[in-house]
């Protein structure tokens, strides 16, 4: 008998955290078991514990406690962690996600992922904490912030209709042949959305259709790892819709 | 007589451009002829017209147009640009600026670069598009979004100084051998600071002077590449100090 394959680390997530969600996708797309999970709860700020602290100076989540560990004992950034878990777990992520090996392909993917970064995460993630996370810890967000945040959001998601998707010509990002890890992050960037109550609607399927197509053909593609994935996600979002209806 | 190795590409650039230097620099500290260079000038916005957004859809720079492409032609994205250049060039560019075949390795300098993306560039690019960019465009950026930029760059180089480079007590960023193209990408983001008329001493100088000494080590390691590369940019900066003294 085979002994199972090792993992390569202990994986810290929050799963309200979108870049949490998209590398536990990653690990259940890949058959489950490339890495452990620990949960730390950001809304109890357990991240920023004197404990956590020491593991993980920069404070924030996902972060990966390395199996063997060669300097730091921790890997941040879940982009830099999907491309490590691609590259160390031989071969047990799947190519489409992230094409190990070829070069050009890879790199597909990682225009589209540095993409988000400064554009897609720079609406969505600003707009949620100007909206929900900001207001939670009293924090008054000044209305030309917000202002800037959706107006970053809408034009990021033009640019993935009309050029990662052209304009609905395309079924991925960027024309691959099969849902990469770019589709997965997108995704999951989208969601916290949700948490807004009625605001994906307003902000994301109402005047982008063609992103919302993709999105519901990308959460189909994920099945069933993306319903466990944002079993919490949803419950915070029939919150949110109720507390709207009651406005 | 070998034939001389054939370039990757044709790399579009802008030289006040802060992702394009990091790419220049990464190519000359290659030994050169990684790629062939193209000028695109974004003040002109040479980057718009209907050609240059037939060839690059995204609109941005730097891209690099592919020698041999496999689906689009172009690739964008420095960060996934620079990756490409290392995975593709058969060894050229030197393993400290990026350590091809070491999954650990690269993932240290992956999360060094995804960092800057979402933290170090929404301040450094954000403030000078508030203070320089904007202003020259006829648009009057809100107090509030100066305000963001200045504190999500001061939070970046906070950061930098006290884990990145553990409050001096590393010689390059997160803690590696050699100067990695992390540290050269954000060089070229805090350079950028320098069109903004002395600001670079009260924004980065004065107050982290981990990062300052930091920056200096890096300068000195990348030439005599790094003075030809900040040649147009050191012209700006001296027309900007000047009308500053005039004040």
């Amino acid at each position: 008998m085979e002994a199972p394959a090792r993992t390569l680390g202990v994986l810290a997530v929050d799963m309200m955290s979108q870049p949490c969600r998209a590398l536990v996708l990653l690990d259940a797309l890949s058959g489950g078991g490339l890495v452990e999970r620990k949960t730390v709860l950001i809304h109890k700020a357990q991240h920023l514990s004197e404990e956590e602290r020491a593991r993980n100076p920069i404070g924030k989540l996902p972060y990966l406690e390395l199996s063997d560990p060669a300097g730091e004992r921790v890997l941040t950034e879940s982009h830099a962690i999907a491309r490590y878990l691609a590259a160390a777990s031989g071969g047990r992520v799947p190519r489409h996600l992230y094409p190990t090996g070829d070069a050009l392909a890879c790199a597909r993917v990682d225009a589209l992922l540095d993409w988000q970064h400064t554009n897609l995460r720079q609406g969505a993630a600003k707009l949620v904490f100007a909206e929900v996370i900001g207001p939670r810890r009293g924090l008054a967000v000044p209305p030309a912030i917000v202002e800037q945040a959706r107006s970053t959001l809408n034009a990021a998601l033009r640019a993935m209709g009309e050029t990662h998707l052209a304009g609905g010509r395309r079924e991925w990002l960027g024309g691959l042949a099969d849902a990469s890890f770019a589709d997965v992050s997108a995704l999951c960037e989208l969601d916290q959305l949700r948490t807004l109550g009625g605001a994906y609607e307003a902000l994301v399927a109402g005047p982008h259709p063609v992103v919302a197509a993709w999105a519901e053909r990308t959460r189909r593609r994920l099945e069933p790892h993306y319903s466990r994935a944002t079993d919490m996600l949803r419950r915070v979002e029939r919150r949110a819709s109720s507390s709207a209806s009651r406005l």
